[in-house]
Parts: structure tokens; C-alpha cells; sequence
């Protein structure tokens, strides 16, 4: 981080690194004040107590095989290729395996500048839907990470389904509610075999879950019991 | 946004969604000079301006075909069924071809709580090493928003790449390389066949882009100048 100004920022960007899994924070030339007072923060996490300050970011990415600076690409003509977030992860996460990699986030301000981005291989965007608008600096470190960590084959993984019921369940809930709906005069004592099925078919577009298929017999039950009362 | 504290949140929030093209903001039971304090702060967005507030998560979610809620899955145990958010966010997408989709966000401190849980038909978590480590909700709510509006196209494309010399620009270079070389007495003035390749390949492996070529050919001749006085 170089240049921050806020310590919320820091705070927030430490934070996100301990969200996903990240350790090695540096800032370059902060403001003295948000720097300790971010430190100083309750329950800040240990990795910015570990934190490392420099006063150029050429000594900050020394030992750093790529550098890669992040821009909300404004008004300023870039001279460095500037590449998506999506696709900026990739070559990330493919570089990580040959070496330390460097992420530079500028100033809430003015980002980057001109002399802190020529240390850079190249730029990373994060695709918001207009280019003026500057992304909230906490926000923009949160978004870096969560990408260099997404796991893509998760969009496909459908994990934590609720367990549905049984066929015999729902025929029992089923069964219940007819009951019910014959006691309470919803439908004729000797119910046509149309009027069942649609009941049936209700029941079934629900999609119970197996946790809940005791809990509407037992409100079933205690229903008819009080039908016959 | 439910029972939100920190005005900061609020604006995040609303950044955030201006960021990704998002435009409807609503909070529910808000504290008052939280969300006083937001909206009139400086250079809040207009979305911030026309949030509308409501006491009830009900009322809040009445015209949404479907209610998601947000949550780290902390220590309590869930009666939904909670998906990642690489994958939720697809489902959220293809609900909203439907009708509008409310993704609701808890308090600070608490998240969720369990009669506001109750609104939701699931529940949507951002995929963070810990269970345990709870997220700042501006930054939850920026993940959300750029997930969801995530191309997952732009992880395949190249874009922005700098145009490569020409391999005609790239001997050039080369020639005149070796001729400082030469001159400054780095290499025999009868060069070898063998050295003349390895500053060859180390000139084709910088990987040279087309604007740099003629930069490096101007500080090459400026040196043979200064060799040759």
C-alpha cells in the first residue's frame, strides 16, 4: 500500500488478507499517524502488527519477481498493458509459483503514480461498469483477493443441499392435509380424485426438506385435533 | 441493509453498488444518525440519496421474487441451506430474469439474526479461509456485487497486450547493442559467432514492445556517440 492516507484503509486491507489467506503486508511511505493508529486498532490482525514500512516502493518489491499495479484506469494515459482482474488473477496465480508477487495499491486520492507505476511489470483493472468512478481503496484490496483466491470450479459445485423428503413423507403430509382440508369443509367429505391430486401435486412443488416434514404433521395433527374438538 | 450502525458501511455500500451497476438501496431499521450522517456526506452517490428505509425486513422484500441473505456462518447453526457465493450468484442471475432478487445484509456485529434469517428462502456465504473470521460489510457487499456482475468470459481474454517489435526492429536494436559492445570494449571488435547470439536471444527474451524500440535505439546511438568522441 503506498501512500495511504486513511487507517481504515489499512485496517480493512489487513483484514481482507486474513479474510483470504494472504500474510505479507508492506506500506510504502504511509501517513505516520494512520499508520500506528491502524496498528494500534482493536483487534487488528496480527499480520499488521507484522507489517513492514518502507520509504520506496523500490525497496518495498525488491525481492519480488512480478510487480503489478492496480488502477481504476481514469483520465491519465497508461503506458503499461492493462489487464482485467479475471484474467490479471490468473497470470497471478500462475507467477506465484515461480516467485514472491507484489501487488501495489496507490493513494486513495490519486492511486499510483506515474514514478510508483513505472515500478511495475504491468496493471490490473478491476472491471467496474465506468471508468470515473474510483473504487473505495478497502474495497478494491477485498476484490483483488477474493479473485486471486476464487476457486472457479466452485460456480458449478452445489454444495449444502437441504436433504429433501421422502416419497413416503410427503405422502404423509399429504394424507394429513387432506384430512385436514376434508374436516375443515376446504373440500367435500368424499373428495373427487382430481381435487386430491392437485393437493398432491402442492405438496410436491414445495420441495420439503426431511427436517421439516415432522414439523407441518405435527401443526397438521394439532389442527385436526382441534377440527374435532 | 439491516440494522446497519456505521454510516462508513452505508456509503461503502452504496459506492459499491454504483461501482457494479447496481441501483436499489434499502435499509431496514438503520440507526437514524448513521443513515442521516451517510446521506449527507460528501459526494454520496444519488442511489444513497434515494434509499428508501424500512422498519420491517418484510415490508423491505415484499416486491422481491426472491430473498437471500448473506452471512460467514459463524458459530450458529443454520437452518438454510447455504450456498458459496461463486455458485449463489449464479443462481441470483438467472432469478433475476424473473423479478427483482433481495440480498440482504446484517448487522456489523451480529449479521443476521435468526427472525431476519427467516425472510430468506437461502443463504449466500463469501468463501473466506475461516469460518471464524468475520467480514467487514462494506467489503462483503463490494464481493457480492462484483460477483454478480462478474464476466466469467474475461477470465480467458487477452486484452490491452502492448504490440511486440517486429523481429526487423528487434535486429536493429540488436545491431546497435553489439556495436556498443564492440566499441566499449565488453566484446572483441571481431566478435565471435557465439557471442553475437547470446546478445541476440537476450534481445528477443526482454520481449520488446514496438514503442520501445526506437527509445532503446536513441539511447544506443547517443552512447556509440559518446564512445566515439
Amino acid at each position: 500500500m503506498v501512500s495511504t492516507r486513511n487507517p481504515l484503509n489499512i485496517g480493512a486491507a489487513a483484514r481482507a488478507m486474513a479474510n483470504f489467506g494472504f500474510s505479507c503486508l508492506r506500506v510504502v511511505n504511509p501517513y505516520d499517524v494512520a499508520f500506528r493508529e491502524a496498528r494500534s486498532a482493536v483487534g487488528a490482525a496480527p499480520l499488521l502488527q507484522e507489517a513492514e514500512k518502507f520509504s520506496r516502493v523500490a525497496d518495498a518489491v525488491a525481492d519480488c519477481r512480478l510487480v503489478v499495479g492496480t488502477t481504476s484506469v481514469g483520465h491519465r494515459e497508461l503506458q503499461h498493458s492493462v489487464r482485467r482482474l479475471e484474467y490479471g488473477a490468473r497470470l497471478i496465480g500462475r507467477a506465484l509459483a515461480q516467485g514472491p508477487v507484489a501487488l501495489l495499491f496507490g493513494s486513495e486520492k490519486f492511486g499510483l503514480s506515474n514514478p510508483e507505476l513505472s515500478h511495475c511489470q504491468w496493471l490490473m483493472r478491476i472491471p467496474t461498469v465506468s471508468h470515473d468512478l474510483s473504487m473505495n481503496l478497502g474495497q478494491a484490496v477485498a476484490l483483488c483477493l477474493y479473485e486471486l483466491s476464487r476457486d472457479p470450479k466452485a460456480v458449478a459445485a452445489r454444495p449444502g443441499q437441504i436433504q429433501p423428503v421422502s416419497a413416503a413423507e410427503a405422502e404423509q403430509v399429504t394424507t394429513l392435509l387432506l384430512e385436514a382440508l376434508r374436516t375443515s369443509g376446504y373440500l367435500n367429505p368424499v373428495t373427487t380424485a382430481s381435487s386430491e391430486d392437485k393437493v398432491r401435486r402442492l405438496v410436491r412443488r414445495l420441495r420439503l426438506g426431511a427436517r421439516d416434514a415432522p414439523v407441518l404433521m405435527g401443526m397438521l395433527r394439532q389442527i385436526l385435533w382441534k377440527l374435532g374438538e
